[in-house]
């Protein structure tokens, strides 16, 4: 014990704490405090310190409970005093909360216990005082259910069983013959109290306590025994909170709005959450409790008169009917509207954001029951940031911090028309793979979707997954819809990669290729027939419902250029055509940090040639089928290098096992039979042959370019072809050529041989040369160890976490759906890594890498081209480990942007 | 330059340098000096140094060359006058060699000039000193074709090119309709130098030196160019030998054996180099060139009376046709024969080993050649060792390095008898995956490998390649050959695992299960014919090659003695069957280091109890089918524990993904849906989604155990079932619960709450308890990056470096064979790193996680259990690294106590 002293009180505009006693008095108890001291009415109440969490643990129970009985019954009484009302008191009850509050949050881990001081005889007085009985009732039996569970043990623990209490009152209800909670009556919620205690009686042997100070007791101490519990333990491992932070208890007293017509209750907004505009807002009830304002059972007014008179317009209500029925409380209570108006203000003003609060009015005083910083729209985030900012409320950094990264995301993309969305029918969900929004003609393959884009259709592709012969389909489509397939399903990486709304693993869709249907809920759909998939909820609608396009305003320009003063690192992206490029530039790329090249071979002459290539039996008729593909490759780069002019293009050499390019349908493999001039046989032998059984961990990335190492001398030809010429045409194209896969030094050394001596007899050919980076990929886990060695060759190091995830974790990206569902429920992982970095395994690699790589050469270019690199949290983790950019799909760049920025914010 | 003296000289009994000057000389220059400082007459001569290397690169050719040349001079005038003969003379010319010599071997790197000192008319003083033109002739073109290739450039770099000079020699045997080049006549010999000569001209438009100095001087500093030619430099970087050792040079005399009948040349063994005896012995020819010896053309003579008496009962030679025809060189030289005798005494006293010399008698002169430890076979080396010890010639420590642990290998198989193979006819050639000789009557498939076996018949069998259910065949075959599958596919693993004999990958063979044919060399056998396989060589034998047993003898007993004393790693085995355990513990394992409970499920009723477990559809359908599989468990286990009685046995959960169990054949998925009472329709489509696309990274190990934690409980009550079981009856078991392919401490964690919680049920049940351990392996590379985090719930390591090598090179075990060669063969990698554990990469990892782990629990256990822990490099890193056990199949055992025991006298 540091302090001496274990009660902190508070109330009536006085507190014996502070915002700055967190540690001591918790998160919450510190907050109560700080609005007392800054003049908001808040119920009065005290705080027990965290010190006495561990003084508990340390000396027991009964032994604290005897240190702090005077304490605690000297502050109860300063409550009793400011309520005017006394705890127990048959005609006159206090009643409190006692609520849990640590340093840290920690959400729905310890317990809370509402209505504290009621019993069989205090009921009474209260519905004399209320004149409202089945609320009394309700609020007796919900604390006896409370503090059973919480404190008597009730609760069963394993989550499987049922609890006691719910069990009494199902069969009520049945008895009854009624389903709702709300359809029992007075009568039988004063039967459930029965049953309750007799039930508490039956189980614990003992009488359910009727003495409000043994209820007090028993409800803090079980508050400090919850932060043992095994919820707790493991929430705390899981985010590194030491068990010595203990938390505090807080007991308040309760306030009800709904003793009559001078009571009220309500929420408010200090700007507008949707659109960020700094308009007070919000919605109350009068002679209601809080509950009723979100239940939707009675229609909640307005706050304001500007706000009750445009709802009015929205729901067609007349004004008559406006104000007789629903006036603001600006009319109705124009006294009390003056003050929460004046606090909110306050509010806001002290917290420097946007406010969310909770007020109740008991008998015409008003009650700040809460508040905290308002969620909001990505949009609002935007506005609200900057309007701040402009006046003057928040530094420029601040504002940076203020926009969460991912949020940016629905400023990006197309969006549904709100009032279309309404009416529209959900057909089922599946994952929200790309967000967005998209409304088009149902097709099933690539071939009909370039067909009817071709004819001017907005179509939606529907498969049941995709592969990359779909990859022309989902260019031309609006959005993508699967029926199988995870969030780093190809669709979804591709969709994304594309910034193209997508839809994936919508198990409920039954599809039949052969007739061109689709079948869900009930439904049947035909090639054709319009459908609206929504990528940021994953919805997916009958029929087209209208989107609008995103608009990109002057407050998110400016946030953008904010974010680029203050952040370190650079934000590339990854991009496979002239297109992403472009978009990628508009959205403030600078370079781009992978270009895959193997995207490039999917159209037309090109498959075919590299099919032929593939299959070839020889070296000569492997050179021969490359040499037609390199007109294709260096014409794909001058495009990309164009669009790309004056910034790094980090391009990486081929990486995918061959027998993604060969076809494995004998209709294709009959023809290709044909245009090569070899038996069918031949071909589906050569196609068995590059069957693997774990193809992720097969010959690929670079085992490629040294078992044929012509195929790196054609990339590399047309790399630098392409540089060349535009260098005649006067665009500055700055080439880094990638190698893929690297594991082991003399892999990478000789590759960039074969490079180096490829490029030296292009530069002697054309009698002009360009300057080029070579580097490899890190995304093998031995790359990562033996860094410092790859590091003398290699001029750059982009790590590929998604194969370094696969490798480091032993995971298969396309297999994961079994395990990881289970693993995230469990806690045994906190986020799926292939999302969020995992920074104690692979952020470990990456980090050991860096150092290694930079051990040997200090300038050693380092930056990630993963999916993390659009993922702020891994865009943190790459500030902090020093790597020079980060690399995202074009519609990220925005996001890693402003990630990077809060990055280097937070950690300077 | 450390030393102002360039040139050292050795001859007649004195040298300039000794054999501790390696550093400065080289190996062999060191080595000459030393076997003249014995008093081993070897060809006089003189090194130039090492630093003389580093000088020639930093001052340049020419500058070296004035500083060397009266030295070398000098040098060379020692030598004539020591030889009597003069370097250039026409009438009685002095011949020398050139050869390289580092201070670390890099054989075959750095190149050779013989014969040097021939030109057109010191060829003719030679014909007249040896009276042997062809000799001359044949001497003359293959020394201008060696300079010319070395010295002058003519060699191409490409290694696809011909060289020109071999080009020349077809031409000219075309042109004379010859095949062979000792068809070639003297005037065909001259021929060829007058057109090498041509060559050369024209080629460097240079003529070839005549001049003896200038040959010299070309050769030397050629020598010294050799140093730094691509393949040296890529072999020190391999080897990690720093440029700036260099090489040395050295000029020594050339000595002739053809030179009429008083001179001879040979090659003996001071001890015998196939059984170890100690018997001196060897070969020679009278009038012979040392290729003579060895080219077959004339019979070799033996040179020991003794040898040659047994030589002429092995051949069927009489008495008098040996005396007269093939005396030994005891007889026929009987004073030479005495020099020779005390000289080989001499030389393995000094070099205490067995020693394999080369020599040449020129004119009733003995020059000894060459000497070196001579290559043996297991037996020989375990007996030589144990010999030498006993005659006090090296200490224990040092008999223990003597042997290669390997070579173990050939002692603890059955062989083939030696007579009967000589007569075999071979089938094809497969990969030597498990060693041994088998023969048995052919076989397809595990049924009928046990329909034969039970009918008393020895089999082979013979598949295409072998999957688990392939397993009760295997267990009861005398050998196993397939058709495909690389050294560490499963017929590979699963039969060095049996100490079984295996050949896979034969690609030659062509199996028609059907008919069951097998087709191959145009032999078409059936089932039931002979066949013979050596899985110590990959041969395949037509019909029945008789077989012995091993024997392993006294000597063996006191090696593996010895190595006990001194080594620190204790060795325990790979075992899943009470016969494998028996085994390894008869080779002295010391515990099971893994236990694989899978290998278990595939007999009979387990297998498909196991099935219907994995299909069920509910959680109550699992434990049901787990009741079943329960008993058989709790049996296997006991048969095993009690095999190991008092010594540790880590049992590993159930690791495999889950479709290995499954069937994948229409009829028996048919039968399955009977016995379940399910649809066909049901089964097919649960085991289709059991497919992965990647099941090395897919939903296996404790992820499985986490996702059905009913089969960790089953697993749990089984192994400590049957230890109490034991308990019971005496029997000492000591269990050790090792969860499978750990990656996150809240997997493992998991998974040992689940184990403790099952443990305290039973123990509780049976009113009884034992001691146990639950650790992990560490076979993922993000286990070993968190080993701290790990260690802290875990009581011991298991490093599955199988596992752990593929992920952290990215290599699929099943789908290496596409780049594997190819990477060995480019020296990309140095290893096949399934075999060698990669210490770079793979051990780093390894060495990380021990300390990681150690630093937060301190007696942390830790051993390796892959395939390496047999490995005897592997081994020494694990002695390294301060792991405690290696763990390997059980006829491995002897090697890695033997490699254990060389690792701690190696690393004291």
């Amino acid at each position: 014990m540091n302090n001496e002293k274990r009660v902190y009180t508070f109330g009536n505009g006085k507190a014996e704490g502070s915002a700055d006693m967190r540690n001591l008095l918790g998160g919450k108890g510190a907050n109560l405090a700080e609005m007392n001291l800054i003049g908001v009415p808040v119920p009065p109440g005290f705080t027990i310190t965290t010190e006495v969490c561990n003084e508990y643990f340390e000396k027991g129970k009964e032994r604290v409970v005897e240190l702090l009985k005077s304490d605690v019954e000297k502050a109860l009484a300063n409550v009793e005093t400011l309520m005017n009302s006394k705890f127990g008191d048959i005609d006159n009850p206090l009643l409190v909360s006692v609520r849990s509050g640590a340093r840290a949050s920690m959400p729905g881990m310890m317990d809370t216990i509402l209505n504290l001081g009621l019993n069989d005889k205090v009921v009474e007085g209260l519905i004399r005082k209320t004149n409202n009985p089945r609320f009394v009732w309700d609020s007796y039996r919900r604390f006896v259910q409370m503090y059973g569970d919480v404190v008597l043990g009730m609760k069963p623990t394993d989550k499987a069983a049922i609890d006691p209490f719910e069990a009494i009152i199902e069969k009520v209800k049945e008895e009854k013959g009624v389903k709702l909670d709300t359809e029992l009556e007075v009568e039988d919620l004063q039967k459930l109290v029965t049953l309750f205690k007799q039930a508490v009686k039956n189980q614990t042997g003992k009488d359910f306590p009727e003495d409000a100070y043994d209820q007090l007791w028993g409800a803090i101490c079980a508050v400090f025994d919850s932060w043992m519990n095994e919820r707790a333990i493991l929430y705390r491992k899981m985010e590194g909170i030491p068990a010595e932070w203990g938390t505090a208890v807080n007991v308040q007293a309760m306030v009800f709005g709904n003793m009559g017509n001078t009571s009220a209750t309500g929420v408010c907004f200090s700007r507008d959450a949707a659109t960020g505009e700094d308009i007070f807002n919000g919605e109350y009830l009068i002679n209601a409790q809080g509950e009723d304002v979100v239940a939707g059972i009675r229609t909640p007014q307005q706050i304001t008169k500007e706000g009750s008179l445009r709802w009015a317009k929205l729901a067609d209500v007349s004004e008559e009917e406006r104000a007789s029925k629903y006036p603001s409380m600006e009319e109705a209570m124009p006294e009390i509207y003056k003050e929460l108006d004046e606090l909110q203000t306050k509010l806001e003003n002290h917290y420097r954001d946007m406010q969310d609060m909770e007020f109740t009015v008991q008998e015409g005083k008003l009650w700040f029951l809460q508040t905290r910083n308002g969620k909001r729209t990505g949009a609002a985030m935007v506005k609200i940031a900057m309007d701040m900012l402009h006046q003057g409320m928040i530094t420029e950094q601040e504002a940076v911090l203020r926009v969460e990264p991912n949020k940016l995301d629905e400023l990006l993309h197309p969006i549904f028309d709100k009032a279309a969305l309404k009416k529209a029918v959900v057909l089922t969900k599946g994952l929200a793979a790309s967000p967005g929004a998209a409304c088009g003609k149902i097709v099933f393959n690539a071939e009909d979707a370039a067909i009817w884009a071709d004819r001017g259709e907005k179509v939606v592709m529907v498969r049941i997954e995709t592969s990359p012969e779909d990859l022309a389909g989902m260019a031309v489509a609006q959005g993508i819809l699967t029926a199988r397939g995870g969030m780093t399903s190809h669709a979804a990486v591709v969709a994304r990669g594309m910034g193209k709304c997508c839809v994936s693993g919508a198990g409920a869709l039954v599809i039949d290729y052969a007739n061109k249907t689709l079948k869900v809920a009930g439904h049947t759909l035909k090639e054709g027939d319009f459908i609206s998939i929504n990528g940021s909820t994953g919805e997916v609608y009958l029929g087209a419902v209208a989107t609008k396009d995103a608009e990109l305003d002057a407050d998110f320009t400016e946030l953008m250029n904010l974010a680029d003063k203050y952040s370190r690192l650079k934000v590339r992206t990854n991009a496979d055509t002239p297109h992403d490029a472009e978009t990628a530039r508009k959205f403030g790329a600078v370079g781009i940090g992978l270009c895959r090249t193997e995207h490039m071979f999917f159209e037309g002459e090109k498959i075919k040639a590299m099919r032929e290539m593939i299959l070839a039996e020889t070296l000569e008729g492997r050179r021969a089928a490359l040499r037609k593909i390199l007109p294709y490759q260096q014409a794909d780069f001058k495009g990309i290098f164009k669009a790309m002019e004056g910034c790094p293009v980090t391009v990486r050499l081929l990486d995918p096992p061959l027998h993604e390019f060969v076809p494995h349908e004998e209709k294709e493999q009959r023809e290709l039979a044909e245009i090569m001039g070899v038996t069918f046989d031949y071909i589906r032998n050569r196609v068995n042959s590059l069957h693997e059984a774990n193809p992720m961990l097969g010959h690929r990335g670079c085992r490629l370019g040294n078992t044929y190492p012509e195929i790196t001398e054609m990339q590399t030809k047309a790399i630098l072809g392409a540089a060349l010429d535009l260098k005649k045409e006067g665009v500055v194209a700055i080439p880094e050529i990638m190698v893929p896969l690297t594991g082991i030094l003399y892999e990478f050394a000789n590759q960039e041989k074969i490079i180096r001596e490829t490029a030296e007899k292009l530069f002697a050919e054309r009698n002009d040369r360009i300057d080029f980076k070579v580097g490899t990929m890190i995304e093998i886990p031995r790359a990562a160890l033996t860094a410092n060695r790859i590091a003398s060759k290699a001029e750059f190091f982009s790590f590929g976490t998604n194969d370094l995830t696969q490798m480091t974790f032993g995971y298969s990206r396309d297999d994961i759906a079994s395990f990881l569902p289970a693993y995230l429920d469990m806690k045994i992982l906190k986020n799926d890594p292939f999302q969020v970095l995992d920074r104690n395994g692979v952020g470990q690699l990456v980090q050991m890498a860096t150092e290694k790589g930079r051990s040997v050469r200090p300038d050693l270019k380092c930056g990630i081209c993963g999916e993390h690199g659009g993922e702020p949290s891994s865009v943190e983790f790459c500030h902090i480990v020093g790597l020079d950019y980060v690399s995202c799909s074009p519609f990220r760049v925005p996001i890693a942007r402003l990630a990077a920025a809060q990055a280097a914010i937070r950690n300077k």
